[in-house]
């Protein structure tokens, strides 16, 4: 029944990416002793830890994870399953008030004179309270674990891929049965995101988007409402699954009813549009060049302006990452890199139309891991009922 | 069917706040000009928008949106339907990029001199950016908004005792049928998550915990597993549901076969201190006071130790938000506050027991609002199969 094996998913193990955040420290903004790494998706990705609170403190001789009172016992098994001290020492310390959670970092840090920050990660708050609390020069980074984080290895890229599969297979058995007039929206997102349960996620990977008709498929981040698909809707439905903390993203157009000739004709602008994205990705291209190869067929067409988004996204740990692809994008691709091309075209006098693949950026181009058919918007005949 | 009638619930209208907001503009941190509002949460409770991606800036003569492509539409519609406008004008700019979304801003408070900005919400990275595009000068402010979100309307607490009365109704339905030995944690929450959306939540309002025996109830915040209940396991159960953006929290804890000694003893004792708690909430009670009242019946009875975190939290837009309710906990209560009372211990000769009600802060009191039954942990027998 399932389509994918999450038992046979290779584990997840943390103690190559700590060492090489420790071989880091020199080369980090002219030198930093110590990283305070506060970002809980970076935290996780370092050390396998999975709680809400918590703090890494990467010094040159070991990772330090400060806690507080619910997690110190979860973190210590979780970093132990990641086999996060391989080749660096770790340990955990709980501390049960901010002040005292603030006195183990200092702790931790006492003699090492340049500390560097997760300055997008760290609120101007606190960051005022470190420089009260702390001896060391604090040292703004920007992006130290996310650059490292970016390119994926194997086992989380089996990860995406096994989402992927399971929202594939959601999709194939839900889109038949319930896109059709009379059904809500939300009876739509509540089918998808129950049978990808079923199918081993976690759940889904993001707020399930089903956006019907004039008025709702034109936002291209609708919620899901009451609102009942009609005959002559555009039906964009954006969903995803949950593997492992790894995400999945894809979006796929219906067309209940007859089409329109406008609603045609754009379809057929978005979906040249994407291939002409995703036939452009491989290493090296800029975000901008990619955006712009997606691009360029709906401004062509005369529909430049209702498309009213970037391109698309990474996507890893967390649903939007690095590299971001849009018009100003000047992170260059480079193997590794799980990305979505998702053209859209909103407009009220047609509802809205995407389509949405991610990709897998490999040595000679991309692997599609989305692999729902994306040929034409319009649904198979419904069953006779 | 349904438990609640969703459709009946009051409308939240947001024109008083934004009002509340620019009468507050002089008082703030010895005068500010204008407050730029960066926290989505905040930018929700103040206009309605629910998009992922906006800045409000309040000044003496306006609120502005301002967004990107994604969400113009949409924000506009929300704002609309919130009667944002219904004492100051309100407006919706749209931004193609993060330039042009600075530059919007230092459009609307050009010729101010003081911009308040949320220090707790506003990145160091962020904030050297803002400083160097803004003329104004950045004033730190922490709390503004949230203050002022702590005391509920009625129409905000509606939908809280609607979520807790979803996630009532989903327990009773669901602990009888599967907390049992051989079903899984797993299991266990996709029962309760799907349950409550088909009662009309939006979806649980955190990722529910099931925790069972030995080695996962002592964690507090376990996340499922395909482990099996078994006879003898204690099974903490924390779940709530998600009603219009607004959120409830419970815990029960169950006893699956005849409880030990010191399970029967640790349940009696945890609940006891929760009673207590309960007991002891009131407006002008501090924050400190009431975790001590609840904190008390367990230390006395020489399980201090083994209740590792703090009593309680506010609850709302988002699942913990102010009053924090600990040991260093300063806030004095409210009416109008909605918080936690949720004592716990945890050990691993015992597995867990944790209690929780959300309750209201009355004029005379409190009104708990999770009416699930805790007299006993012990399950009534099965249904014969």
């Amino acid at each position: 029944m399932h389509p994918v094996d999450l038992a046979a998913l290779p584990p997840i193990e943390v103690g190559a990416r700590i060492a090489s955040m420790v071989a880091g420290l020199p080369a980090t903004e002219g030198g930093i002793d110590a990283l305070l790494v506060s970002d809980l998706t970076n935290v996780r990705w370092l050390t396998g830890f999975t709680g809400s609170s918590g703090w890494a403190v990467v010094t040159a001789d070991e990772l330090v994870l400060v806690t507080d009172g619910r997690y110190g016992r979860q973190a210590t098994q979780q970093m132990a399953a990641a086999r996060a001290d391989a080749t660096v020492p770790t340990r955990v310390v709980e501390g049960r008030s901010a002040a005292e959670l603030q006195d183990h970092i200092a702790d931790v840090v006492q003699g090492r004179s340049r500390l560097g920050f997760e300055s997008a990660h760290v609120s101007h708050r606190d960051w005022v309270a470190f420089g009260e609390s702390l001896v060391a020069e604090l040292v703004p980074t920007v992006g130290v674990v996310e650059r490292a984080r970016r390119v994926k290895t194997a086992a989380e890229v089996a990860r995406i891929a096994a989402a992927c599969t399971i929202a594939d297979q959601a999709l194939a058995e839900v889109a038949p049965r319930l896109v059709r007039p009379g059904v809500s929206e939300v009876a739509v997102r509540d089918a998808l995101e129950s049978r990808m349960r079923e199918l081993g996620a976690a759940g889904p990977s993001y707020d399930t988007i089903v956006a019907t008709g004039r008025r709702n498929a034109p936002l291209p981040h609708h919620r899901p409402t009451a609102t009942a698909i009609e005959d002559g809707d555009t039906v964009i439905i954006d969903v995803g699954a949950l593997v492992d903390g790894y995400h999945s993203d894809m979006t796929r157009t219906f067309l209940v009813g007859e089409p329109t000739p406008l609603q045609r004709e754009v379809y057929d602008v978005v979906l040249a549009a994407q291939r002409s994205g995703v036939a452009a990705v491989r290493p090296g291209i800029t975000a901008r060049e990619l955006d712009a190869a997606c691009r360029e067929p709906i401004v062509a067409a005369g529909y430049g302006p209702w498309f009213s988004h970037g391109t698309g996204h990474g996507v890893g740990l967390l649903i939007h990452e690095d590299p971001f692809v849009n018009a100003s994008g000047e992170a260059v691709l480079q193997v590794g890199d799980v990305v979505t091309v998702e053209p859209g075209v909103y407009r009220g006098d047609l509802g809205g139309v995407r389509v949405e693949d991610l990709v897998e950026v490999t040595s000679d181009g991309c692997r599609v891991l989305t692999r729902s058919p994306k040929d034409s918007p319009c649904l198979p005949s419904p069953p006779t009922t």
